[in-house]
C-alpha cells in the first residue's frame, strides 16, 4: 500500500533531479557540530536599530488594516518608495503601478522572471559561480541552462587577486548567443566573487542582449555593498537595455534582515505583466507590516541619499575593514583569497594547506565539499563549498575554494583567525 | 523593436489563459468607488491584541538572529509548535522535521501540493465553488482539473438554507474518479459557502480516495471557525487517510491576520518531500519574526485549548452574532442567503432583487459580475461575484448570487445594513 503511494506519487518529471540543497546540508551540519559558522550570508549583529524599531511601531499601528491583506503585486507605500528610488538611480520615471512587483524575497522575484519568461526549449545564459538556485529555476520552467563560468586571470606579481581579476572569456560568451537565447542572468554585485561588474564587461553583455534579443534578469540584491573605488552600474541603465532588463532587489540585503524575506523587481510593464502572472499563481500577495516597515525605511534613507549616514552608504564602511581583516587572516594562515569588489563573501584557494587536510575522512565526490566538511568537524570553522555553485560539467574548476562571509562580529572574525592559527600550528581543535 | 520585444516575450505556454484575478479587479474597484466593502475576507477590526504585541516584540528581542535567516522547510520553534498542535488533533506524532512545511500563507502551501504533486496529464477534482487559485495552479502544472459543484438541494418549508444544503451528488463524484485521477482538493470549511463537511461525506470521499489511490489535499484554514453544533473533522483522522492527505492551514485565518502571509502544511513525510522541493526551488525559506511570532501565539493558545478564552474557541463565539445579523438584514432586504456552518462568508441570492438593479449598464458576461459591480458603484456596498469560484461551464450556476464577508465591525454591519434599506426603499445612494 505504502509502496503503491511512493508509486504513484514521486515528484513530477519537471523536478527529476532536484536534490536536497548545500543550505540544507550544511544547516543541518552547523546543528551537529557547532563551529564557527562563516557560511550563510547574514550578519550575526543586529541589523539599524530604526529598522527593527519601526516593525515594532508598525505591529502596534493605530492603522489595523497594517495587519491585513494589501495590494498582492506590492503594498502601495512600498512600491511607491521603490519607484522613487530607481527612478532616481535609473533615470527615468518609474510607474510602481506596472513597473515594480514586491516579491516574497529576492529569491521569488527570481522565480516570478524565470518561470513567467521561460519556455520550454528556450536557452537561459548563466555565468558560473551562480547563485544556487537560478539553475534548478531554469531547469523546472523547462527551459536549457548554457553555463560559462568566470575564469582567474594571470596574475604574477600581484600579491592577491581581486574579484576584478575574474572575468569572462569574450568569444566563449558570444558563442553562446543564439536564436534560441530567451534570458541571461547577470549577478552583480556577485555572489560568490564579490565581483562588481565594470561598465566595459556590461555593455558586452548589453550590446549581445541587444543583438540577439535576449531578456536581462540583472540580480543586484547587493547593490549598496560595494567597496570603493568601485562603483555599482546597473545595467538597465546602459543604452537601449531598460526595455529587455528586470532588475531584482532584496530589503533582506539592503537592511541586513535577510529574514524578512521581502524582495522586488522592476522593469517595463510589457516583461513585468509575466512576473505579475507567477506571483498571482503562487503567493498572491506579500507580508503588509514587513512591506510598511521596509517602505518607511525607504522614505528615511531616500530624505539622505547623499550623507554618510545613510545605511546605503556607510554599510560598506562599516565591511571594508571585516573585509581586509579576513583577506589578511587567510593569507597569514596561507590561504589564497580574492578581494572582493563587493558583497559580505569571500572566497580563498584553500589549496596550499591541503597537506594539513584529511580529505580521505569524507566521501564527496567533489573536495571543497570535503574540506568544508573536515574543517567543521576537525578545526570548528565552518565555509560553504563553492562548487555548489557551478553546473557538474564545471564543479572541478571550484574544487580549490571556500567561501566564507566575513559579515560578522569582529570578534568573531577574530575568533576564526585564533581557529584558524590553532590549526595551523597543529594544535588542533580549539575549545568552543 | 518593441514589437519584436513583445512577441518574443509573451507568457510561457503554461500560463496561456492566464486573467487577472478576481481580487485585482476588485480591489481596483474598491479604490476607485470607495464602497462599504464586504467584499474581501478579513477583520476591520484589530487581531488579538497579544499577537500583534508579540509581533512587537519580536521585533526588539534581543536575540538578533530572529532578523536572519531561518531553516528553509520551517522555523524550527514554529514546526514544534505546529506539530504539538496537530499531533493533539489528529491523534497521531506529528515529526515536526519531515511532515510539517511552512509556507508563505495557505496559497504557498497550496502551490507546493498542487505543483509538487500533478504532473502533465494527471487529474484533480475541484469542488465547486472553489478559492480560485486551484484552477490556474493544477493548469500550470500540466493537470487537468475535473470540477464538480455543490447544489443546493429543494429546502421546501424551511425559512433559509443552510450551507449543509449544498451537496455533492455521490454518482457524479463517483464519476470522476478513474486511474488518471492523481488528487482531490477538499475545503472544510467552505469558501465560499461556509460549509462544514460531515463526517458522512467526509467518508464517501475518502472511500474514494482510497479505492483510486488518490490524494487528498485539504484545504482548512477555515478549521477554527465553526459555529455550534457543527463541528471541524479533519479528513486526516479518518481511517487510511492520514497516509494520503496533506492538509493545509494558515496563521492569517487563525490568528485573523491576513497581511501575514504565513501557512502550513502537514501529512507524511513521504508526501511532503515533494512540496520541499517546490518550496525551495521557489521562495526557500520563510519571513523569520513572523514565524517566531506565530510560534509564541500558537504556544499560548496550546496552554488553554480547551479553555472559552483560547482564541480558537472565542472567535467562532465572537463572528456567529455577526453571521445572525448578516443573515437578517439580508432576508429583510429581499435576499435569500444561505447561513454558513463555518467560516466567515455568506453567499446570497440576489435575484428577487433584480428589478431594482440596471444590470444593462455593466458589460461583463455573468450577471453576479454586474450586480456586484453596479452595487458598488450605485449603491455603496461591495460584494464578491462568486462566478469568480467556478469553470467556465459552470459559472451560469453562481449568477444569481453574491459573496459578503461578515468578519467587520458591528457598526460597519449596521451601515450595511442602512445602505441596502435606503437602496430598497428607493433612495438611492447614501452619502458616505
Ligand atoms: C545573489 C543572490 N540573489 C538572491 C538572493 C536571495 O535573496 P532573498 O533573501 O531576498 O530571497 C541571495 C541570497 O543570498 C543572493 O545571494
Ligand atoms: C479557502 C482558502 N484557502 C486558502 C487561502 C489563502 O490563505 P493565505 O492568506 O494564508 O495564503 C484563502 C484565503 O482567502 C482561502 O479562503
Amino acid at each position: 500500500m505504502s509502496s503503491e503511494i511512493d508509486q504513484k506519487f514521486k515528484l513530477p518529471a519537471r523536478y527529476a533531479g532536484s536534490e536536497k540543497s548545500v543550505w540544507v546540508e550544511y544547516i543541518q551540519l552547523a546543528l551537529e557540530h557547532k563551529p564557527l559558522n562563516l557560511g550563510q550570508g547574514f550578519p550575526d549583529y543586529p541589523p539599524p536599530r530604526y529598522v527593527t524599531d519601526t516593525l515594532a511601531e508598525v505591529a502596534n499601528s493605530d492603522n489595523c488594516l497594517i495587519h491585513q491583506y494589501t495590494r498582492g503585486f506590492g503594498h502601495p507605500r512600498l512600491v511607491a518608495a521603490i519607484a522613487k528610488l530607481y527612478s532616481k538611480l535609473i533615470g527615468r520615471e518609474i510607474n510602481p503601478q506596472t513597473e515594480v512587483l514586491t516579491t516574497l524575497g529576492a529569491y521569488e522575484a527570481l522565480f516570478s522572471s524565470i518561470i513567467g519568461h521561460v519556455d520550454v526549449g528556450d536557452e537561459v545564459i548563466i555565468i558560473e559561480p551562480f547563485f544556487d538556485c537560478y539553475e534548478p529555476m531554469v531547469k523546472t520552467a523547462g527551459g536549457v541552462p548554457r553555463f560559462i563560468p568566470l575564469r582567474l586571470k594571470e596574475t604574477k606579481g600581484k600579491t592577491l587577486p581581486t574579484s576584478a581579476d575574474w572575468v569572462l572569456d569574450k568569444q566563449e560568451l558570444e558563442g553562446l548567443f543564439n536564436t534560441k537565447t530567451k534570458m541571461i542572468i547577470l549577478n552583480t554585485p556577485h555572489n560568490p566573487l564579490g565581483k562588481v561588474f565594470s561598465r566595459e564587461e556590461l555593455e558586452f553583455i548589453a550590446d549581445l542582449c541587444k543583438k540577439w534579443n535576449v531578456l536581462c534578469v540583472s540580480d543586484e540584491v547587493y547593490e549598496w555593498i560595494v567597496y570603493k573605488p568601485n562603483k555599482h552600474i546597473r545595467i538597465a541603465t546602459l543604452p537601449g537595455m531598460w526595455e529587455r532588463t528586470i532588475t531584482i532587489g532584496s530589503a533582506g540585503k539592503t537592511f541586513s534582515v535577510t529574514g524578512w524575506k521581502l524582495g522586488w523587481a522592476y522593469g517595463p510593464a510589457n516583461l513585468m505583466v509575466n512576473l505579475q502572472m507567477v506571483h498571482q499563481n503562487c503567493v498572491y500577495t506579500g507580508n503588509t507590516p514587513i512591506q510598511e516597515t521596509t517602505a518607511i525605511s525607504f522614505e528615511k534613507e531616500l530624505t539622505r541619499l547623499d550623507s554618510d549616514e545613510c545605511y546605503f552608504n556607510s554599510i560598506s564602511e562599516e565591511l571594508v575593514s571585516k573585509r581586509d581583516y579576513m583577506a589578511k587572516f587567510l593569507t597569514d594562515v596561507g590561504m589564497q583569497p580574492t578581494i572582493p569588489e563587493g558583497g559580505y563573501f569571500m572566497i580563498a584557494d584553500w589549496s596550499p594547506l591541503e597537506s594539513q587536510v584529511n580529505l580521505n575522512s569524507e566521501k564527496d565526490k567533489y573536495k571543497d565539499y570535503r574540506f568544508t566538511k573536515w574543517m567543521t568537524k576537525n578545526v570548528g570553522l565552518q565555509g560553504i563549498p563553492p562548487s555548489a555553485f557551478y553546473s557538474v560539467p564545471h564543479k572541478p574548476l571550484a574544487e580549490n575554494f571556500v567561501r566564507y562571509c566575513f559579515f560578522k562580529k569582529d570578534e568573531n572574525l577574530q575568533k576564526a583567525e585564533e581557529i584558524l592559527n590553532q590549526w595551523k600550528s597543529g594544535k588542533g581543535k580549539m575549545a568552543n
